[in-house]
């Protein structure tokens, strides 16, 4: 074995095992980086570590820096390590000494903290939009085809009617409910860590109110031990309720699957969105739903994964956290992904009309017949002993009329309720407070 | 073989699996059916579906049965499948006919999925008083110890400067921070679904606001096909919530084990809390601690397990949600029982002075003698290298005091604020609605 | 707050919380401790630690506490905190000083270790017994139902030709390649820890090989850390084995749920072996079915819930691992039941004749009859134009007979080759060595 | 809302949500999809289906892709979906028709499985080499540093006398017991699926056990429905043994990282191999220690991740399964480096002498102490009286010599046994019997 000193490509291999995607994630991160140092730096003026010309100059050039990202422009040069390293070595060659100030106060865990709150709110926002989306979709053909019957099946079995109001208003509601959750890890998420320094806060005179106030934060992580505490379980939180989402979609793709089968045929999608074959007529594979249902289910893991990952680790920074960033950068996408292909699909779902015709289902009107007879004075036992005897005999009729009416049944789908209950978690993540406090800092 | 219909013994096997441990766990929603019959009879003699004496002779029987719950007399009596069967056969035993019609215009699926809510909204307000009970104590010992220095590790190397008082505060903003996922839980769990029958509604004019009311949910889980995707959804989005907490706890008491080991040193229990040897006079075992950190860890399988029961089921019961249960209902005792016991042994922790008088944690203060230097007007740089040449030459002097204000550092904890939060967050629980409205439906 | 040396309340409940379920599932282990001390006092009485007589008295009442466990006779006394105490109590109370020393040598550590790696052994005894049953179940049928056919699906969508012969013969194939992982686990398992008392060896000159033979281990754990390290890891390894096999139970009970939908029909189970309603005389809930496959999906968990357990625990021993018993230890019998269950419900499973004939299968041979075109000449690309050109004109026939000859294809199932690479495995266990080695033991 | 038709940006999406990640992944599996075709197209030609001018033709050219593969010529180009398709394609552009008949009697689907078994088998081989280059280097150090003392530890309190030896030498052994799972994944990968075309086999004539043999599978998976089943499940228990390997790797990693805590201070390494600061010269952090823990944990969740994406699927194939690749195929190299970066950090592992000497660890040897009076002759309880009151006295001295014997303790660690074990192990994996076949697939 040569002396590890001089065995420049080993060395060459920890470097690279050590950095990792790291690189290239970061990029995922960088805005964000950039609008926390714009208001790092504005603070650090605020107590007297910048001087006014310094500020000025600072925040020139981040704001350069911030817009050259969407066009591509910024990139990690070649042995920078991170993207907080780069937006420093961009700065430092165009002014100097001022650009390496940007550091004072903070250190690199407090920064990734803040560059992974920032990039969940964002993401969050984006993801909250493709929902509204997708349940409004839902609501639309719910309202559309609410009088459209289907088999409601039990252990899947036939049942009892059902109907494709239902069926798309209750995966309408459920993106409703999910977004409980989502707003709630977007509460969590929504605190600043900025001050934290390495997890045990700073001698420096800090005013941490103010980048709370200057990055539109609600709050902050108060006590530094806990901020970086929050590192792997901010985004265990947000991770869990993505999957939350992603249940919800799956189980939609799932069900579409299923009755896409020449089995059920109660769905279809056009020729141009499956995969199929000229000499099987029939087969239209529901490739886009499965890949969907796939993903989603993939997706259910991911707070598995960070679990993991954060499992028995003491309080305090430890390197295995940069891990965490892999899998979890990435969902966001995954999952938005996701919903905008169903929402697409959605908008070209060709449902069959009169299923309910076919023999098979022919008694699922069977306790419909008994209620009714109930309803009209009939004992319970009476009733369900006639329409009983009429199916053994074959003299059973389904009743001509389907009259469901309580509350979220098929007569009356509720539908503006749900909507309602969703506009109401909608107005509580005011994404418009942090808008206002990014155009704040971006001078806009 | 023998023909199977005479093979008694298989037969009983069968029954035995498919019931399971149904009959045992049904016992933890027995009260919980008992007041969702309670309201649910009020609704129905609403709708005409129960006479004035019958409901009279009901409501009385029924909360007999309730006052009976607690002190054990309620069994499931052998050959009862579960705890609806059991009070419908109490009912009719007592009070004949009318007992029966209490299952009218609902169907096991939604009495149980009621039951479930009910008993989990119960069990999130007992857990949320202990979160309370410990979030106190955490500040109380944060406020207590506020001066007392710890070494703070990053990558488990001694750092820099920290505290008891940031060590117990983190825990407690921690639990803070967690309460915001369980009350998301609760909201989404406090969704009547009672109605919802098979998962299709029923052709019964039921009115299920009166119900949603008479039970003190805030709102009802609209669409009947969503209200069945609610069996497992709910559970799973609850036990992530306690997972939650219980990283939180699992992640203390780790930090708890590494600091009672004779290698850090920094905390200890009495003897009784622990168990030892006489000729090991050093040793003190963390049982405890260990025990929560496991039960802790546990706890974050449940939201996998529950994933995995329900994943890929397409919409509609099916009999496999009834293993949710198993795992799921004693989940809140067990995590109960961490909270109380992390209480217990918080009254009791001993807590070492001096600790940074090591001579291992001597260059703890570096970091802080550069800070100092740099905010008397020394350049960054060169404060630097003057302190890394002190170190060198052994003449480095630790600062004689510590000097962190800003916000939630080791000398502004902000613990007043964190409380704050808390608060905030246990008012939007308002748990007196629903002990309210149990009030009213037991006529108390 | 009281004192709590006084609070006797409160020290109960740390009893109870650090004791939890570990009474009761100590008496899965107890056979298996009386076993362990047989050989372990054998050991000591070789390296003179117990004399002659002092043997023959400790033989002869640990042979007598073994025969009482069967019966239910031997329970764990009140205030008896495990098996072992229970095992030294009794024996002490009969013959004196005598009982003492069987601790000699030995920790509970590795005596708990010990007993886990016997029961082990014993359950995948058993276990492997019920799989092979399953086994020669699934090929009775394969082979019973060979020529009838089954739409096969791709996507879940009708593509090809199937048989019960290959649907029935897939599963127990699969079974076999799971016997492969639960034959490795067992040969980790099958390795002897005892000597490494609590994880560090002994200073006593303990004859490790001795107890290995006496219990007819294939080995031992050598090296004291390591076997002290296979706490948690053995019970982690086997439970994924376990997992492996529930995979493909549960997913045959998935199958078995979908074909018994009216939707597919293929399948059927006698009225007593469902649940139904008169009302409703096609609904046939296959209950059963659908707990085998929500038990085998629970199972998949375990791996993730010992491991979460587990996680980043340093080497040597922690109480933690006292809850991996919780739900490992009923696994077996779990898995065991669903086993049993499956090849219950197999021997009673009615299969659809004539399914084929169904107007919806007609294009599920057109893959057929353009291979057949190409073995008789036609080159392919104007065998699938004129096949698509017939089925387009709605001149589509099928053709009468189907010739698949491949090894594993419809005609040619090599179910005894399969059976033969099953059997190859099974002796590799080699359950003989272990039956001997404890009526050596038990003087049998 | 457009005609989707038109929509040609949506169009694009839909393409680039289901071809995902394939094509970058693809290229892991280009040379044994090659290898397969040359087998392939040996048995078409066998059994008539290519003349022998064909067959020179497909596999010259085959051959020369196969070359073409490892300097990364081998692309797939632009609008080529796979790597099966991109095969076909330059064999088409370049022999013409010939090139097209290499699909038949196969489809993608055993194609794609046949590819990830050959796969799976190669980067096996390539992680047992690994396996055993980090196995000997623990032995090694066990070797060298037998006579070093350690504490040893429970419940993270000092309890019992340790050695380097034994540390070493259990993570040794550790993976000697990891290689019996991993060789029971191989040969579960090791049969041949080819010739189960879609999951329902061919009417062509196929010679399923030529294909074996040249490929040098040790058997194949018979049933065709049973084949397609392996798609998911073989990636499910292969990473099951990679997380087995990578939980021992990950737990080394955890103790390395809490043994190099000044805490602790048992290890070190060489400044470039650690992190630190000038002005904290006791600062050493272990990032690639940690990065390896990190790693370790997070490869512990594919196995959950995998039984998520394929839970509950009926059998047949199902566009899900292609998104295991996504953290399955780069599974193998992350476990590798892994193994790779803890040999190399062994090699330059730097062990702090005489620990033992520290005051905290004096009643370590309290046991041994009490041992060695026994074996002199001294009941156990008057030894352990002795032992107890000298310890209270502050008399008590403990033993000069440690004379451990017992296979597996500090004196007699058993490492050539050990070794042995993994030789047998290794043996069974008979990787030479694969490299004589592809030798003469390649006509080397």
């Amino acid at each position: 074995m040569k002396l590890w000193q001089k065995d420049i490509q080993v060395q060459q291999r920890v470097e690279q095992f050590t950095v990792g995607k790291d690189r290239e994630l970061d990029l995922f991160l960088a805005p964000f980086d950039v609008l926390g140092s714009l208001a790092h730096t504005r603070m650090l003026h605020s107590i007297n570590l910048l001087s006014d010309s310094e500020l000025a100059l600072v925040q020139k050039e981040l704001k350069k820096i911030y817009g050259s990202i969407p066009n591509g422009e910024f990139v990690l040069e070649e042995g920078v390590e991170d993207v907080h390293s780069q937006v420093e070595l961009l700065l430092t060659r165009r002014i100097g000494e001022a650009g390496k100030k940007i550091h004072s106060g903070r250190s690199r865990n407090d920064q990734v903290l803040l560059d992974l709150k920032l990039f969940i709110r964002s993401e969050i926002q984006k993801t909250v939009g493709l929902i509204t989306a997708l349940f409004e979709q839902f609501q639309q053909l719910s309202n559309q085809h609410q009088d459209k019957l289907l088999p409601g099946y039990t252990h899947l079995q036939i049942a009892m009617p059902s109907s494709f109001g239902l069926w798309f208003g209750a995966y309408a509601e459920s993106l409703a409910d999910d977004l409980i959750q989502l707003l709630a890890a977007y509460k969590m998420s929504n605190k600043n860590p900025l001050g934290s320094a390495a997890g045990y806060g700073s001698s420096f005179p800090l005013n941490r109110q103010l980048t709370t106030d200057l990055l539109g934060f609600d709050a902050m992580h108060y006590n530094v031990v806990y901020a970086q505490m929050g590192r792997g379980k901010t985004e265990r939180i947000v991770s869990s309720a993505l999957a939350s989402v992603a249940a919800t979609v799956g189980k939609f793709a799932l069900d579409a699957c299923v009755y896409m089968s020449q089995n059920f045929g109660f769905i279809s999608l056009p020729d141009e969105l499956t995969t199929g074959s000229s000499i099987m007529p029939h087969k239209k594979n529901p490739d886009v739903f499965e890949l969907i249902r796939g993903k989603c289910n993939k997706l259910q893991a991911l707070p598995t994964e960070i679990t993991l990952i954060t499992a028995n680790l003491p309080s305090g920074y430890h390197r295995d956290l940069q891990l965490v960033k892999e899998s979890f950068l990435p969902a966001f996408a995954e999952l938005q992904s996701c919903l905008e292909m169903t929402t697409y699909l959605l908008q070209h779902l060709q449902i069959k009309p009169n299923i309910l015709e076919d023999e098979k289902y022919r008694y699922l009107f069977s306790v419909e017949a008994v209620n009714q007879q109930v309803l009209a004075g009939t004992p319970f036992r009476d009733a369900y002993r006639q329409i009983g005897a009429a199916i053994a005999n074959n003299t059973f009729e389904a009743p001509a009329t389907l009259n469901h009416t309580h509350e979220g049944s098929i007569g009356n789908l509720c539908n503006a309720e749900i909507k309602n209950h969703l506009d109401q978690v909608l107005q509580e993540f005011n994404f418009g407070k942090v808008e206002e406090a990014f155009r704040g800092l971006l001078g806009e």
